[in-house]
């Protein structure tokens, strides 16, 4: 007996967005054909179409999906620490987790591959940054405004100490991972360490016994 | 009379690298043809190959000469703040314009060449990375080893300093560029505001009676 049509017709879309994935990361957008996504998804070229349009629509989709599932879980931790007891303990281990998340090979290479094809592709490029770092950043914002409200950080404009934390912690590694790659980068941190001295400078401007001072 | 044959061929030298940077950077790597550049530089083919050996020795020498180009004088300027008298003053100045340095579009276009290509041409991104981004936080750090020798900094580790202040100043701005472009991103902020909220938050961190406070 056949399987449902929605289930297999699903299983492909999800075929073709895994073989899509690999091939761009590995070859670049310009560098990988329509044809060898359905070969390597072992579906027809028509396939492919029928359910991302075009080349360009099923780069969007992939994007969107890789994204959903690195950054969605993060941000759940993220809005956690608005109820921290312990913020200098819960920030500093929240930190590690997001340099080593960032650093993340795959990840590295999905921030390549969409900068890019920024000038051909901008809605692509328009995507990534509002599903990835704009949600962190405003994940950060809310969480920071909580901790303002609750008189552990003096943060009267969250948004900007969103941003001062999420580079004085991933900053100087993102970018260089962009041209050496996330391992390769993170090999060199050491990221107990690092992660601590950023959150001092962070602590030292932004809690409220510093201001006071 | 014929000009100098050092003199002609030097011309014709800068001639193509200025025509393969404007080509290279509206169409990308991958979409420029050696072809092209020799005929918008009005040279054979054979005159390319003949300066630069093959489209990826021209891409270096591009990028080894816009870089030499933007990131020399602002090394100068990091360089001077070690004799400051106004502390606040000079690195609030020198902030501003070190993100707006690297928010030209020029700049920006070239980070993406490079970091799109970083998988298939991994030492173009390894000069990149070292002739930009390396050199800049080598002569913060410099500086910032004088300002702690000074009295003026508390900064016993001057290469974290210095990645903590770049990353404050041009982190988020630089990491957006790479996806929106540099003016827009440029347009979307109080440069001033901005930067005085970065240097606030290192010196509330690096001021020697911060430390003591």
């Amino acid at each position: 007996m056949a399987e449902p049509v929605l289930g297999r017709s699903a299983r492909k879309r999800l075929t073709i967005l895994s073989a899509g994935h690999d091939l761009f990361l590995s070859n670049g957008y310009q560098g990988t054909s329509v044809d060898q996504i359905a070969a390597s998804a072992e579906v027809s070229k028509q396939t492919v179409y029928k359910h991302f349009g075009d080349k360009q629509e099923l780069l969007l989709a992939i994007v969107n999906n890789a994204l959903e599932s690195t950054v969605a879980p993060f941000l759940e931790r993220i809005s956690a620490l608005a109820d921290t007891t312990d913020l200098e303990a819960d920030l500093t281990a929240l930190a590690a987790d997001y340099l080593r998340a960032v650093m993340q090979e795959p990840v590295v290479q999905l921030r390549r591959l969409v900068i890019g094809e920024a000038n051909r592709v901008p809605e692509l490029a328009q995507l990534y940054y509002d599903q990835a770092p704009a949600r962190t950043l405003a994940a950060f914002t809310d969480c920071f405004s909580a901790l303002h409200d609750r008189g552990l950080l003096h943060a009267p404009e969250p948004a900007i100490a969103a941003e001062h934390f999420a580079f004085l912690i991933v900053g100087r590694s993102i970018d260089q991972a962009l041209f050496y790659g996330g391992p390769q980068v993170l090999a060199g941190i050491d990221v107990a360490g690092y992660v601590r001295s950023g959150v001092a400078v962070f602590l030292a401007a932004y809690r409220p016994q510093a201001k006071a001072g």
